[in-house]
């Protein structure tokens, strides 16, 4: 009999948990940070050094993907692990936050989405099974289905209309990717919607776990709600779903936010957090983030953060890094970011070791102490 | 005893040369390419990056580190090799160049060149003790003498001023030179100017002969001139300078220009054309160039050059990479500039091979018959 795709070795349904996910390109030790990489790759990165870094599974977005290069192209480059050179496992997601994000493009119909080309205003639709298809295509280990995400405060009718439009869409994508492709081959995840609205999400969740799918994304959230809130929404969802089956909180967060999640026994993440921040100048540290193009840095000889591993830390001084951020070369944005990734990609190793070893609750005090004393 | 700066093994005054220069922090094989990193690294790459394609020696430019990060900045950190991770021999220029390219922005005067910045037109002052100066600070294992370059076509009259005063600041900076660092440390060249008038060539380059420097540049070439009088120029100057001192063609060239001035006894190169071209999205293959961003190549899944070894071709395609340029993912540059990169210094390689083994003529005739074929 082959490995169940996920199994939970530590922890129950509520609580920090260690798990273990068996995809057909590898394995992924949960909790994991999943780094994204929009339109191919992790924004700087090459898949190499993704790999040294020790990621186990990356994002790609599947909207955008389907706009450029297009889905042609990249089946004929044999799907997305061929095309893009990483060859572990890839979550896609289904594009719905994105609609959700580029609203005033977008139109939701009862059998799915009608949008605008952000790049060129070409119109397009995407029906729940077209977007199965295009997963199909590209290989993704993990799939999303379409949903439908509103914004912050979404009003209660809405919210339910929203939660009720994608759990029959889900029916739409389940039986398709029967159809079409195998769950030895990839697996199709359930989006629990439900806004801010603790009933919702729970009769949400409670549906979509009598679909018995292979894992729940938590969608929805961090989209301009109060964050306790999301606190909230994640244990209402979380008490309502399997204990054996991995929960994805998506698009969430900072590191602070990863651990506090993780707590409330959130597996699955992923976040442009720690990329995006580095394009910006901003690197995470153990003692909260720095502004690295600020004056105070041109001379300061320091590392980013004394006694990180990382390549930038190992090599490169606060002053040389604000020195090519100031002068645009390209090595500042890839040193930022490969710190920010290792911050991420360590800290979340450093968890998983923490649950095994039931010391958990203090590590998580620890940091959180130490990380948010400047915030 | 120490060993000599330069070691000619193979060739004479004007042919194809082999040679070995030994520096502080390493020996580099001759002929060279040496990558320009303007400001630091070499555009998009790392330190550890530019070792693994086998470069021996970058050029970092002097002008520009002046005004940023500035001298004090980069003395604070130790100095260029400490301060930017590459640890290998480095050649740092005059700023000569970036007054006569910057033209508008500058005056030569007998004691040196007002300029003002090209990033905030606050002005400043080179003599050329202060560029020696300079140099000294960074702790460039080869350094230029301030010098007047002029753009093609100049008068002779003005030719011959610039080169008489070029001169004439090469006095004070090897007096300077002698004052602040030792032949051990570090190496100071003498720039031949004269324009396109051989006859102001041979004077130069005879004037320089007897101050006996470790190494020349030929400077003032690639400027705009008919590319036969740049062949002219180089050869009426290397039969003047001694056989046994490296001989450096500032600033060129393409991989067909580097293979004729070889061809001419020429030891040294410096160009930003395989980073610069790769950044347009251009990259170098033996049957010529390819703009990678054509449509052409939109799902063409072949690597940019077959049998090359590296990473780019080893793990990606033109339509893979052609997105990335596309979209403005920052692999994409770095994909291009990896490869650009490794094929300059594949090339140089080669050429020392067919040097050693004598057979650089055969070497050089396939080379350009199946390079320039669709030129």
């Amino acid at each position: 009999m082959s490995e169940p795709f996920f199994k939970l070795m530590k922890g129950g349904k509520d609580t920090a948990r260690g798990g273990r996910i068996v995809t057909a390109h590898g394995v992924v030790h949960t909790p994991i940070f999943m780094p994204v990489g929009t339109l191919g790759p992790v924004k700087t990165m090459s898949p190499d050094e993704m790999e040294n870094l020790g990621a186990e599974i990356i994002l790609n977005n599947t909207y955008h993907l389907y706009l450029r290069p297009g889905v042609e192209i990249i089946e004929g480059g044999g799907g997305l692990h061929e095309f893009t050179g990483w060859r572990k496992p890839i979550l896609t997601d289904s594009g719905g936050f994105q609609f959700f994000s580029l609203e005033a493009l977008n139109k939701v119909r009862g059998d799915g989405i009608e949008f605008q080309s952000h790049i060129d205003g070409s119109r397009h639709f995407f029906s729940p099974q077209d977007v199965v298809d295009i997963q199909v295509t590209f290989g993704s280990d993990i799939m999303m289905p379409l949903d439908v995400c509103l914004p912050a405060p979404a009003e209660q009718n809405k919210a339910r209309e929203a939660g009720e439009l994608t759990i029959e869409w889900l029916a739409g994508s389940i039986k398709r990717f029967n159809e079409k492709t195998s769950p030895e081959k990839q697996k199709l995840f359930g989006i629990v919607q439900g806004s801010i609205y603790p009933e919702l999400r729970r009769e949400m969740a409670l549906k979509l776990t009598e679909l018995d799918l292979p894992g729940y994304s938590i969608g929805g959230l961090a989209v301009g709600e109060e964050k306790e809130l999301m606190w909230e929404m994640i244990s209402v969802v979380n008490e309502c779903l399997p204990e054996d089956k991995p929960r994805y909180l998506m698009g969430v967060g900072t590191p602070a936010d990863l651990i506090r999640a993780i707590a409330l026994g959130v597996d699955m993440f992923d976040c442009v957090m720690p990329t995006r921040n580095a394009r910006n100048g901003t690197v995470f540290t153990h003692d909260g983030r720095i502004v690295l193009k600020g004056s105070a840095y041109s001379g300061d000889y320091k590392p980013i953060e004394n006694d990180c591993g990382c390549y930038a830390c190992s090599n490169f001084s606060r002053a040389y890094i604000r020195h090519l951020l100031n002068v645009n070369e390209i090595l500042g944005l890839r040193l930022t970011s490969i710190h920010n990734l290792y911050f991420y990609i360590s800290l979340i190793k450093s968890i998983r070791s923490a649950i095994d070893e039931n010391r958990f609750e203090s590590f998580m005090k620890e940091f959180l102490t130490r990380f948010e004393a400047e915030e």
